[in-house]
């Protein structure tokens, strides 16, 4: 059965930065917590929308002609196929939700990904 | 094209209790707000799961066999067929998200919603 999911729990105990991981699903929708720092490499998702909400720190999100400031508790969705890339200056915590049909692949993370120290399961 | 929203502006201009409004769409779900104080009656939803998160406040997810109390930054999936019914003692206020295909009359409003006073709108 399922239980409730303390966003700020899972966050701390994220150990990579630009990867998500999984703490629900719900009608073929899975929510997603990540944190990052830097920015990703600028990416599109062709087959979906993708929905921001931010939990801690400030997050923009650049889009080809604007940046959006998001702060704690603001949402965003960025339509499908549209060019964006999540960039914190300090690091940011969010959850993203999205179809459980993305690969991981189309996410966008940066060439070198960015670990916290003496991480054991990068 | 999508502007970002602050959840808690959106909540604090909401002026019925357990009545959603919707402040975004993607990949056919929708992020509604609601606030809420009491009880709705007992409910579910056979077409879908049913996710809130909580913004702020505390609420209670009563279930059949045990209730789940959420603080800010808590989410949970209520899965399709389960009956529920929320309960706050004091005013709770909350995202939830689900398909656009839900009818209004699914949602398990109170016989007697309470009012903001003074609502303009209701």
């Amino acid at each position: 059965m399922n239980q409730p999911i303390t966003l700020i729990d899972e966050l701390d105990s994220l150990t990579d930065h630009w990867s998500q991981r999984v703490v629900a699903e719900a009608n073929g929708n899975l929510f997603k917590v990540a944190k990052g720092v830097g920015s990703t490499n600028w990416h599109h998702h062709d087959d979906q929308d993708e929905t921001f909400l931010l939990v801690a720190g400030t997050l923009e999100v650049h889009l080809r002609d604007r940046v959006v400031e998001l702060r704690p508790g603001d949402l965003f969705v960025v339509p499908r196929g549209v060019e964006h890339r999540p960039v914190a200056a300090m690091e940011a915590r969010f959850l993203i939700i999205g179809p459980s049909i993305t690969s991981n692949a189309a996410g966008g993370k940066p060439d070198a990904p960015s670990a916290v120290p003496d991480s054991q399961d990068a």
